[in-house]
């Protein structure tokens, strides 16, 4: 039995049900009241103490961070191991993007919190730090298709969504043409599926 | 040849030179200079766009992101397969903690930096995320000698120095004996080393 706690309009649960899609690996979803935090009740803290979403179960195995179900899920589902191959070169360098994916890059998801669902933040210096990396992804991508290796990995679905979303945050992607390339090429994966504001 | 862009009193360096030393990896020191900000400077930025330490060289990679570093060098050198174990769920297992060590307890790192160098960030916001991801910390070590697994795997030195560091952010430890118990378990590792502080 697998199991994604889910919402449909976190990007970083979309990241899992991306990845899931493309390896074709079946699940149920438990939808997740974000909106009336519900990830913050005590039921929910008992699963997750971060008290975030999404949570991934598979077989007695419960996962929280949506860059560490990806590492499971492509390691575990993938058999071709194109999307977290098993080498360490290619790990290391993917985990870059891991990292970036759940923290630089937050800064747009933040961004976006302000504008679709009221949070108290600063808006301001969120949009400034999430230029800040658009501009180093934008530049990374010069000559690049992909993040990593000669082909997609999950250093590209980890940072993806928050990315695509930044105009709900009221970040312009027009100074980075690469940026924009990269977001269409994903989005013609043969198993590609979208969420709303993508 | 292995090269690591180093910092002495950084504990993001701190995480890959511990792990060099366990596997017994040679590698040759570049210091940086982190006071005068030589991180920022043009060249550095070259190699790492995102302006942090450390970088990690070897036969031609190049990666940036500690976490990174250590997934790298623990698949690469670690012929027991011990601190990054190859199988899926390991691998997602010890990631969640990858996540923490590199994002939520950076909050104590941050607090530090205030103290030691004086940084002009928000010590009570970092203080208090700090002790958040500590009390978590704390509960999770209930019971438990390592944080995933039944022996120390990279997890353990992703979280590691900027929990023993937390006092010179003026975060005490006291509360979280669990936590002060895995410093002291780690801290008698056959080949551990410390940094000042530590």
């Amino acid at each position: 039995m697998r199991r994604l706690y889910d919402f449909e309009l976190s990007g970083s649960c979309y990241k899992v049900r991306l990845l899931l899609n493309i390896l074709n690996v079946s699940y149920e979803k438990q939808n997740v009241d974000f909106i009336h935090k519900e990830h913050k009740n005590p039921t929910y803290l008992a699963l997750n103490p971060f008290g975030e979403i999404p949570i991934f179960e598979e077989d007695g195995l419960r996962l929280r961070d949506a860059q560490a179900i990806l590492v499971y899920i492509a390691g575990k589902h993938d058999a071709a191991r194109s999307w977290w191959p098993a080498d360490a070169a290619s790990q290391g360098r993917i985990t870059q993007w891991l990292s970036i994916g759940g923290n630089e890059i937050m800064s747009a998801a933040g961004a976006r919190l302000v504008k679709i669902l009221n949070y108290d933040l600063d808006l301001k210096k969120l949009q400034d730090r999430a230029n800040h990396v658009f501009k180093i992804l934008d530049a990374h991508l010069s000559g690049r298709d992909w993040l990593e290796l000669d082909h997609p990995t999950i250093a590209d679905i980890a940072c993806f969504p928050y990315t695509a979303l930044a105009g709900e945050g009221e970040i312009s992607l027009q100074p980075y043409a690469n940026v924009r390339a990269w977001i269409e090429r994903i989005k013609k994966w043969p198993r590609f599926i979208s969420m709303p504001g993508i």
